[in-house]
């Protein structure tokens, strides 16, 4: 069928988280690969009595076609909850969607030509890498440091690159880097933006999940033209196998996601928004995250002091204020892909850095989930980790 | 944002169907627009059971991220039910998709570069021409006959025709015709396909719901190249709200849908796919389908009687024998985009069949969908129909 493919597909690989996830679903492995939430806070119960409720009061309705934008009453409250990042919205801005991730594909489809530009932090998300490559863009990777995208650099490439179309980010607790921007770089970015005349594209996925520090306002908050998209999800605070995040933008550009979603599958699942709604409705969700975040942050400092125990001193690990992952960085001439395939013999896995640089060539970094290993576990797999390191440095 | 949107999204225009649908939500409206299901046969008891069954035995893991592919208890029964339709299947065959929408979609990113022709039957489904048409692909509409495509025409479009990646054809009570291909139809749509070297997208959502008459194989049952894409849904047969759907292949494309679902939403929801999975190991499904065929039948019958009773003597209707659509051919000057006007101010609601020419020109169709209303108001709609097209002609 060879002749038959798009030219877009061959720049489509597998994706390498999902490949090494499979690897790490067998119950031995210890595995900082994959941001799985700790399934064990899953609200299972409250979504007992959703999942009855919503099929007593509304049954046929929860189980029938219904309109591309959303459930109106999830809309209504998501819109509500945007309030906390310090953005105003109403229902109308909101599209629900199968997660984040069909945020990030819809962009791809609405933004990109063959061989424009996407401008996004380096390292950034392979999720998003992925799926913007669908489309055949080219990437230019910003440098970044403890406070986002360095602006300087960012302003060098706007000058030099033709053809792009918008800057990915995502600015609070970076997957894959745990980075949080500044508020000064965050509002600066969006002059950037409107000066160059591209979008923003702000992926939050992590942003309701701080363990320290005062929450900083969204990008989006800071957007006074419309150029700002917004991708919320509930799938780090409530349930990643529900499928069910949104999309936040102007009416103009939301016309065309929700045109997008119509050709792509229609619709969310009636079912899973009405329960979501239900739940927060029913329940106390800040607490529920509240309980999230107290765990998480638990873990973090045990991997962030156990990886500094047990590790090399020339491994440097940065302190995520929040989210679901650590970012380590080893010295050049170490190559964590092959440091993974040791780790899968003792059974212990994570994600190669490399797969986070676009462009590629940067091979000395790893990507530690501790969000979904229990505390003993953490403790076990950052030492197997420390002793392969030990060994190859 | 003008000049920053792709060349892709320009082609795509909102769904009229989708339009249309939020006119005719008011509960006043007589809807034979559409395509829904009857809300009234969903299997909201048993829904209930499955719900609570799954969250109590692997609550977590249904709330949990899975693998991409699909949870394969569910993949294994829907190759298992794949003999029904004369295909040999494995899981390993399967890719749960959101509804079958969601593998059109998929279909036009893993094959059509822009330019390229995209053969369909004249007319077809409105969703998979919107699907398409995001790839900027270009249409030719084959003629159709009350057996299929006619294949002479097919021959001559494909001789003359550069570029063309797929023959896309819905062989079962087509959308909107409601017409069925024959056996003979079928399997020399494979020998053509297999001689001029292009891929056929079998889209089968209605194939289930058969009112009379033997079931014919499926295209993808004539299958020996791996050229044929089958394309399945629980949309019509469960429930179209939990948006469950499959795209069966051989293995070298079905590895391209996989990895274009993982970069469109990484999964299908792992909740609903194990509600669907312990709803067919719990219940009768073949007997909940025949309760469908049943209701369905006597509206078929009904609304078929009333437009021969009622509509003048110059419309033609054909006789589907199974699905959820009947096709009124008016004659040549009437524009039912005009007829749709005057129908919605009398509380009643259809599709224009010009939507379903992706090449337009031909207005003087209808689409009338029979599953969703009552057999009283399928009668009145039918009646307010007929006055006004007696008046029209």
């Amino acid at each position: 069928m060879e002749r038959l493919y798009s030219e877009r597909i061959n720049q489509v690989k597998a994706s390498e988280i999902r490949e090494i996830l499979k690897l790490t679903q067998r119950p031995e492995i210890i595995s900082f690969a994959g941001g799985l939430p700790a399934p064990e806070l899953f609200p299972v119960e409250a979504m007992k009595v959703v999942s009855q409720k919503v099929l007593n009061e509304m049954g046929p309705e929860a189980l029938q076609y219904s309109t591309t934008e959303g459930y109106d009453p999830l809309r209504t409250k998501i819109a509500q909850r945007m309030e906390r990042v310090g953005i105003k919205a109403v229902k109308e801005d909101i599209l629900i969607t199968n997660g984040s991730q069909q945020g990030l594909d819809f962009t791809g489809k609405i933004f990109i030509n063959p061989g424009d530009y996407v401008l996004c932090e380096s390292p950034s998300y392979l999720g998003a890498i992925n799926a913007f490559r669908a489309y055949e863009c080219q990437f230019k990777e910003i440098q970044t440091d403890s406070q986002g995208m360095v602006l300087s650099h960012l302003e060098e490439v706007l000058q030099t690159t033709p053809h792009v179309k918008f800057i990915y980010v995502i600015p609070d607790f970076q997957n894959p880097s745990g980075r949080t921007w500044s508020a000064e770089r965050r509002k600066a970015l969006v002059e950037i933006a409107n000066r160059y005349n591209v979008m923003i594209i702000e992926d939050n996925p992590y942003g309701e999940l701080r363990f320290e520090g005062e929450s900083i306002g969204t990008i989006k908050s800071f957007d006074t033209q419309g150029r700002v998209v917004y991708l919320g999800t509930f799938s780090k605070t409530f349930s990643p196998g529900l499928r069910i995040g949104w999309v936040l933008a102007s009416p103009e550009v939301l016309n065309k996601y929700i045109i997008v979603k119509q050709g792509a599958d229609l619709q969310a699942s009636s079912m899973s928004q009405r329960e979501i709604n239900s739940y927060l409705d029913l329940y106390d969700f800040d607490a529920h995250i509240e309980s999230i975040k107290a765990v998480y942050k638990k873990r973090r400092d045990l991997m962030i002091d156990t990886v500094k125990l047990e590790f090399p001193e020339s491994a440097k690990i940065e302190v995520p204020s929040g989210g679901l992952f650590a970012w380590v960085e080893l010295p050049q001439n170490v190559d964590t892909r092959k440091v993974l395939v040791q780790a899968i013999d003792h059974k212990v896995a994570f994600v190669p850095g490399g797969s986070f640089f676009p462009n590629g060539g940067q091979e000395n970094f790893m990507r530690l989930n501790f969000s979904n290993m229990s505390e003993e576990k953490i403790v076990e797999g950052i030492k197997r980790l420390g002793k392969i390191l030990r060994e190859v440095l």
